[in-house]
This record gives C-alpha cells, sequence and structure tokens, in this order.
C-alpha cells in the first residue's frame, strides 16, 4: 500500500489545478512541484491516515495541500536566502525575477488552501480545527525562516535557540503533516497529537542529522558539497556545541577559521571537522539525533495500533531514520 | 448601525490576534493595518450581512478577513512596486527591509485565512464553498498584479485588457466582501452572486475614478498630486483611450510627450490633460464610470430588500460613488 502513496502523489501533482493566465504567475508553480523531492510530507499523512482507515485514495488532494505549503516555503525561502539552485536546478527567482517568485508564492499558498478545502467528509468542527492547526504551523514554519535569517547576523546562538529555529522552520510541518492524517481519519484528539509528537521527533532528528552529513557525509552519496555548511560558518548544531566545548587553544583554533578571508577551502574543511571530532561533537551530534528517532518509536505504542499498522509505521520510519542523504 | 461597523472593526483590529516572536515578523502586520484607511471592504461585507440578518457583530472577525487580506496584497505590492510610502507613510520593505515584507506578508496571508476561520455557524458546506470563493479571489488579486506588471513594460494595452486588469486586481475583492456577507447571512447563491455583481460594478467604477481624479481632482481634495499618472506615463484608462483616439498632430503631440526625457512637469501635465479634454476622454471616462454605478444601483432591485435596507444600501454605496477623494 505505501509503495502506492508516491505514484498517486505524482498523478495528483500532475493534474495540479491551477489558473491559466497569467503564465508568469502559473508557471513557476508546475516548475517548481516538477523538480521532484521526495513528498515525505503527503507520504506522511496518507500513511498516518491508513494506520486508522483503509481508503486512503480519497485523501489525496487534501494531503497535497502540505506538499505545496512546503514548496510554497522553497520559493520564497530562496528568494530571502539568494540562493541560485534547488535540487540542483535554477531557483524560481534566478530563472524569471524576485517578484514573479514573490507573486507565484503568494498564489501558491492560495493553491495550498484550496487543496486543503478538498476534503469534504469531516464535521464543520474537524475541519476548522484542521483549518486551525494548518494556519497554527503555517505561522510557524514563517518564525523559524524570521529566526534562521536573525541567527546569521548574530554572534552568537544557544543551542536551545537553535534547536527551536529547526523546530519551527521544519518540525513542526513534519508533525502537521502525521497529524493531519489523523485528523482526516478521524481519531481522538490525544492520538491524533501523539502523531504530532513522532513527526516533530522525527523533523528535529531529520534536521540534526542533515547537519551531521555536511559534515560526515559520504561525498558519493550526499547530494550537496560535503563541508558546505563549514566553509559558509553556519551556525549549525555542530558548530554551536564546538564553540560552546572547546576550550584554550582549540577554542582560538576554531574562532582564527571563521574569522580568516578566504582560507583554504579544503584545509578549512578538514581542520574544522578534525576539531568537531576531537571534541566528541560527531559522537554528541548522534546521540542527540538517536535520542529524537528513539523518542519517536517509544511514542508509536501509544497508538495502540493493530500489529500490522504497527509494522508498517516503524518500517517506514525506520527507513527514512536510516537515509544517508 | 452602519455607524458601529468602523468602530468595531477598529476595535478587532487593535487586539489583533497574532504570533508574538520574532517581533520582525509580527511588528510590520500591526502597522501596516494601524495605518487607517477606510476599511470599505470589511464594511460592505458588515453591510451585506446586515441588509438580511440583525445580528451583525457575529460576523466582525470573519469580515476582518478581508481587510487582513487587503493589507497583505498591499505589503506584497509595495515591495514589487519599490514605492516607498503607504498612506503617506513609509512601505514596510522601506522601514524594514525586503525579506521581512515578504515573510511578514505571508504570515499575514495565513492570519487572514485564520480570521476567516472564525466564522462558526455555517454549515460544512456552507463554510467550504466560503473558503473556495475567498481562494479564488485571492488568487485572482495576485493575476491583477501580475498583468499589472507585465503592462508596464508593455507598449500598448487595449481597453479590454485593462478593464480586465482592474477587475482582477481591485474589483474582485470589493465584489467578495458583498458576497461574503451574504453567505454568511445564509442566503440563496443567487442572491450573494448579485451582491457580487454589485461590488464588482463598484469597484470598476472606483478604480476608473482613482484614473480620472489622478488627471482632473481637486488638488485641496485629493490625496495624492494630481496629474502623478501622467508624469509616469501610467497605462491609465485615459492615456489608453487617448492614444486610441487621437489623431494626426494630436497622436504625434501625445507621442512626443511620453517619449520626451526629463520634460518640465508642469507643462507636461497641463498639455497632457488638455488633449485628454479636447479629445472628450474627460467626458468619456465619466460615463463609462457612471455605467457602472449605474448598473450597481439597478442590481439592487433583484435582492427584493425591505424598503429600510434598501434606502440603507443606496446610501451607503450613493456615499461611496460620490466621493472626490
Amino acid at each position: 500500500m505505501i509503495q502506492q502513496f508516491l505514484p498517486a502523489l505524482e498523478a495528483e501533482i500532475k493534474q495540479q489545478r491551477l489558473g491559466e493566465a497569467p503564465v508568469e504567475l502559473y508557471e513557476p508553480i508546475r516548475y517548481l512541484m516538477q523538480l521532484g523531492g521526495k513528498r515525505i510530507r503527503p507520504v506522511l499523512c496518507l500513511l498516518s491516515y491508513s494506520l486508522f482507515k483503509a481508503d486512503w485514495e480519497k485523501v489525496v488532494s487534501t494531503a497535497l495541500s502540505i506538499e505545496i505549503f512546503h514548496n510554497f516555503t522553497l520559493m520564497h525561502d530562496d528568494i530571502m536566502d539568494k540562493a541560485p539552485l534547488r535540487r540542483g536546478k535554477q531557483t524560481v527567482h534566478e530563472k524569471w525575477n524576485d517578484n514573479i517568485a514573490i507573486l507565484s508564492g503568494d498564489v501558491m499558498l492560495v493553491n495550498a488552501y484550496q487543496y486543503l478545502n478538498q476534503c469534504q467528509h469531516l464535521s464543520l468542527a474537524e475541519f476548522q480545527h484542521l483549518l486551525l492547526r494548518f494556519n497554527r504551523t503555517a505561522a510557524e514554519v514563517c518564525e523559524g525562516q524570521q529566526m534562521d535569517m536573525n541567527f546569521e547576523s548574530r554572534s552568537s546562538v544557544s543551542v536551545e535557540e537553535y534547536i527551536e529555529m529547526i523546530r519551527l522552520k521544519t518540525s513542526v510541518l513534519i508533525g502537521l503533516s502525521m497529524e493531519m492524517g489523523g485528523i482526516l481519519a478521524g481519531i481522538e484528539a490525544e492520538k491524533a497529537q501523539v502523531l504530532y509528537e513522532i513527526g516533530e521527533c522525527i523533523g528535529l532528528g531529520f534536521q540534526l542529522k542533515d547537519d551531521l552529513l555536511d559534515v560526515y557525509g559520504d561525498p558519493e552519496k550526499f547530494g550537496k558539497q560535503v563541508g558546505g555548511d563549514i566553509l559558509a560558518n553556519k551556525k549549525t548544531y555542530l558548530l554551536i556545541r564546538a564553540l560552546e566545548t572547546a576550550k584554550g587553544d582549540d577554542h582560538q583554533h576554531l574562532q582564527a577559521w571563521l574569522a580568516m578571508e578566504n582560507p583554504n577551502p579544503v584545509e578549512k574543511v578538514a581542520s574544522v571537522t578534525q576539531l568537531y571530532t576531537d571534541l566528541g561533537i560527531r559522537k554528541e551530534t548522534e546521540a542527540k539525533i538517536n535520542q529524537y528517532f528513539d523518542q519517536a518509536f517509544l511514542s508509536i505504542d501509544q497508538l495502540n495500533l493493530q500489529p500490522a499498522q504497527k509494522e508498517a509505521l516503524g518500517k517506514f520510519l525506520a527507513g527514512l531514520v536510516d537515509r544517508e542523504v
């Protein structure tokens, strides 16, 4: 069944209902939606739904609202971050221009709400609760992006602040994806909350794993340049913890690399990586990631699922967690 | 009763429910919402509602969704148009920066949906119809803004294209404001459609009157610089019709003013205004405006209102229509 989710979602994306004119407004949406991606969020939504109900086909359009929302955030974030590439292709503001990326993004957010509006089997109260959760999460994702931008110009960021930023920017939407599946299946509020928490933990583990792979990933498998965060002095979990942990020479050494203009990139990546390893940051980060993932797996028990469903969920999440790219 | 709408809306705006942090995200929303304005859209929504039901207080929050949406479009349009001022004050992207205006605008659009979500007295089907109409209109407003931007770089625009652009950019939202009042009051679809059409006509008349007042407005009363559109070679209804109508010398004369670099502004405004008058464009535009307003007033009869309600609506619309600012 899980194998059918992705093809069903891709088919729905192919026939995404958008306006026709002006083309400048709608072409960028099709372009971005069709750049691919693993569609993890709507797949998680369909998976959550299917833990409780068999007829997952009827919520495919509604699940797609989260994927459209996610891509809307990418379109606008890429303008703000002046990112030239997204999934190896030109970003919308590069291929067209900033104004088109702003306005296409706006209409994309509206389109996400129209997909959410496809769900017709709930009561008014249930639907409005879903809309409230969608709205709250959408605002939180924007809050996370603003925190992320603010961190760039700050001299120091605490671990707590960093975790809160990635929770808002990334994890709440993964949480909502799973919760939405439960809400659409009509389960009790407490269980939907458990689904949310599982998703949130998975999201936190995911983002920290991104930070880790950016330093320790296998260059053969990892899509981006290994060491990119180090070269950009990005305040990742690893750098924040290294700055907190390093003493004496190590601290000066790290600060020197951060302050150096035009460093040799190979040397900088090698030295900072070695420092992270020596300081125990690699192990610590791995432990933190496992802590989030373990917490997610432990929560599965609270859902009181049938054995088959429990196994399906556990297997799927394990597959996500083990990724090395 | 109508006199109570604006204070009720202003009170609701004062206590607008927004997030707290990061402040960069929420301050610009409060700033823009509190710059004032006539709140015509939510007032029209409450007015429409009160034509059919007395308890308008219960839909004030829902009506506010349109005002929040409208202000969201202003925040993003001002970035795209590089506008320095809005209602005589700095625009958000000027006071903060482009990124903050993009992201604050995004969260503002989400907030508009949360206000729409305040309405709790409809059936699921009625609420989803309202959401569908909101979504469709929101997308149309973006389409109108994109057309407007496209027109700037085009050498010529037809009257039909121009009317379609202002219909999308301005009128559909005025139409929705009135329609929403009807939907919230639970009236039949045909009557809600009539309300929409009244609002759309008023909106079209309004926008053309803006074009007219920019040329012929009383400088003492008109808020902006009279002749601003002429100086900017803005493709307004008047310029488009003048280019279509002018022959021989008049046409060359007009083209010369359009092409002139660094013209004397007083002379350019005076000459082009005189040309418009000589070509009969002033009279023609006035006739077109009255045609839209007359159409709006004629449609009122189709609503089968009680005499008191009919008079209230007629009087309010007449007040809107007669404005000279």
